[in-house]
């Protein structure tokens, strides 16, 4: 018997017990212990289902199935393993899951792919630890930037001295990095974090391209001063940072934008006295680049006259920027095809006809591989498109359909690989007569 | 030489030394070493001013010098020794030293008074270290409460368990609380903490009343969830806490009020996660109680629409209450006259022909007192209006005048009393004929 999608939900939950919160809540982080046990079980779950294994310079856990002949270039699959704090257990991971199940019904069915497969499950997406994002995808795609070395977490630990805990080694990072010529290109599978396919009906998506994000840190100062103070003297930098934050709220939406101000610290922060300064964080993405960048140009402008007629300052850093990324054609025909073979062999949840092709305003892995090589991406239905919460959700027929389907698209290429060697083979052919 | 005005402002640098921060940064919290310490330093000065001392059972430091008679009645000078954080080096600090020195110069005249003279330097009047302020005057009033035992300060260390290790005994908090018998009244000096006296250039004005202030903590909940999570499905907390911000700063203005949103905190608090929780704190004050209760229905009702519109939902509870708080025609007579005594002799800096009469938006331990005794307050000019900051700033020559019309405002009362005593003997011999 192969891993069915009970199985799948069920190492789901075994993952999710592998926390540093109590109560069931669940944070894994980068380099962390659980980050080591959530490896060895997917490791596990590779070499039973029939993959040499081993861990990356970077941390990831990687998998190989090798295609007709010996180091054939890899259609690499993955999705990562690390969370949010509070997370939900299927975001990323569902991803990683599935690609081990699709390359252990490949390994069983004993076809001999024109091209390897492999596996990623990165160890770092979220960024949780260390505040930057995307470091295991980043690792493979050779984007590694030095200077994240001194990056720290909360408790001060940098990078490189986490790296050292971890077993690994700072100064064999470029190890990770795989050449272009290695990957023919790169599927994610993933919860879609949004409400579209749930409002719809609809089970399983085609992703169009992945939102760019920058991110900003915006500091309001003012003067902290006792709470009997007289509004004519008030410079409260908390009132100015809600007007703000109302502004950005506008002003996104007007821009088909998405605007999150999930980060806010005041100091003072105490009952009595005003606030003489509140930092905050800004995350803003949307589908064109070229909008975003216009409407962080006009909050910044806003955020000045809000905070001159207030006589506040304002100051502001961006922390983080990533271009939207888009999935390549062919990859993306290869999951709208495997889409259409999983939802004929249903025949219920999918839209045969017309699988829905969907822009993510969540960031993945993808993004970061796309700068290594082609990506392609297919989405899953969550409930209430609920996630990073404890209430992400899928079902059991979803993961299901999934697995068809994810597995169905890298037989969609591997027939167009096939089709492309005869083609070579009949050129060859053409020319020798 | 009795002290100085220039002696009072170098005693203020001294106890600005005993702090809980480094860099030169004050907090000095209730029950802490640096509370023994100046506690001591006080102990030192009342006795050097030839007042018995002792440290009562809730650890105010106090003094008294007997009057005419052994066991008279006293006129209770006092104000506070502990701080907010970061804070300034006059709040609290300034009355307690002017109430020192005005009672050495009365001990040094040999003029035997109507009343004894007792001097209160309040351990707690910030409540920064539990949240609950006032505890030093309030023990000495007898409104002492029960549960403020299980108050915990940011440690988890019981207000009880805090009280043993300062080496007081929680069973004997009665033995703090003064019968009413025993007083004639209570006298404050205390900067502004306002703008009024410096707008006008005038060193001291008189209080007429101090705000009464409730406060609030207001609980916003939506939904946490990932920061791609498109508009329509957003439950942000802090964006619906940003516009309950702005409606309080609204309504307060409207109704005359001050209201202050000091403390706030986000949950989760991730650059790329919606807030799914904020709770926030609210300060609301006014000259008249009725006033600010129909303010604050005004914000819960506002409050509600809004995060109704927003699905979110809001709580709060009322954290702390204290009436406004109206001083004693006699005493408000006497700290005038006062003020025109150090007017006339200085001729600078001072209105006498109309002592300004100012309301209190700050609260002081004279409301707590209020419950047992009649009290009067004397303001001085501080600079800018600023304080619970760094910057709060006095002048010698304002200390100066301040220490004179504090003890012109004494001898005014003495004076009372003893026509008093002379209508008191006039109508016994008149009953006697």
């Amino acid at each position: 018997m192969t891993t069915s999608a009970a199985d799948i939900l069920d190492r789901c939950d075994e993952l999710a017990r592998h926390s540093s919160l109590p109560d069931g809540r669940i944070e894994r982080v980068y380099l962390s212990p659980e980050h080591a046990a959530v490896n060895a079980l997917a490791a596990g779950w590779m070499t039973a289902a029939g993959l040499t294994t081993w861990q990356d310079a970077a941390g990831n856990q990687c998998g190989r199935l090798e295609g007709a002949a010996p180091d054939l270039p890899a259609l690499l699959l993955g999705s990562h393993l690390d969370t949010v704090p509070a997370a939900g257990r299927y975001d990323g991971i569902l991803g990683v899951l599935l690609a081990i199940a699709v390359a252990e019904r490949l390994a069983r069915s004993g076809r001999a792919l024109p091209f390897a497969i492999e596996i990623a499950a990165f160890g770092d997406e979220e960024g949780t630890r260390f505040g930057t994002t995307l470091l295991g995808s980043r690792a493979l795609a050779g984007t590694w930037q030095s200077e994240w070395w001194q990056l720290r977490d909360q408790n001060g630990v940098s990078l490189e001295a986490a790296y050292r805990s971890f077993g690994l080694d700072p100064a064999c990072i470029e190890d990770a990095a795989r050449p272009t010529a290695d990957l023919i290109g790169y599927l994610e599978a993933h919860i879609e974090q949004g409400p579209v396919l749930h409002d719809r009906g609809i089970a399983l998506g085609v992703v169009s391209s992945i939102a760019g994000a920058r991110r900003f840190g915006i500091v309001i100062e003012g003067a902290a001063g006792h709470s009997g103070t007289p509004w004519a003297l008030r410079r409260d930098a908390l009132a100015g940072a809600s007007e703000v934050i109302l502004a950005i709220e506008r002003i996104a939406r007007d821009a088909n934008l998405i605007g999150t101000v999930g980060h806010l610290a005041l100091s003072p922060d105490a009952v009595n006295v005003i606030p003489g300064r509140v930092e905050f964080s800004l995350d803003l993405r949307g589908e064109f680049d070229s909008h975003r960048d216009r409407a962080w140009t006009l909050i910044e402008e806003t955020a000045q006259l809000i905070c001159t007629r207030r006589a506040l300052t304002v100051t502001s850093v961006q922390t983080h920027a990533a271009p939207a990324a888009h999935s390549s054609a062919h990859l993306r025909a290869a999951v709208a095809a495997g889409i259409r073979v999983a939802g004929s062999v249903a025949g219920a949840g999918v839209d045969v006809a017309a699988p829905p092709s969907l822009f993510s305003m969540a960031g993945h892995d993808a993004m970061a591989i796309a700068e290594l090589t082609d990506i392609g991406m297919l989405f899953v239905r969550c409930r209430d498109g609920v996630s990073h919460h404890p209430d992400e959700s899928v079902t059991e027929a979803d993961v299901a359909l999934a697995l068809d389907a994810f597995e169905a698209a890298v037989l969609v290429l591997a027939d167009q690989y096939d089709a492309e060697e005869l083609d070579v083979e009949f050129d060859a052919r053409a020319a020798a007569k």
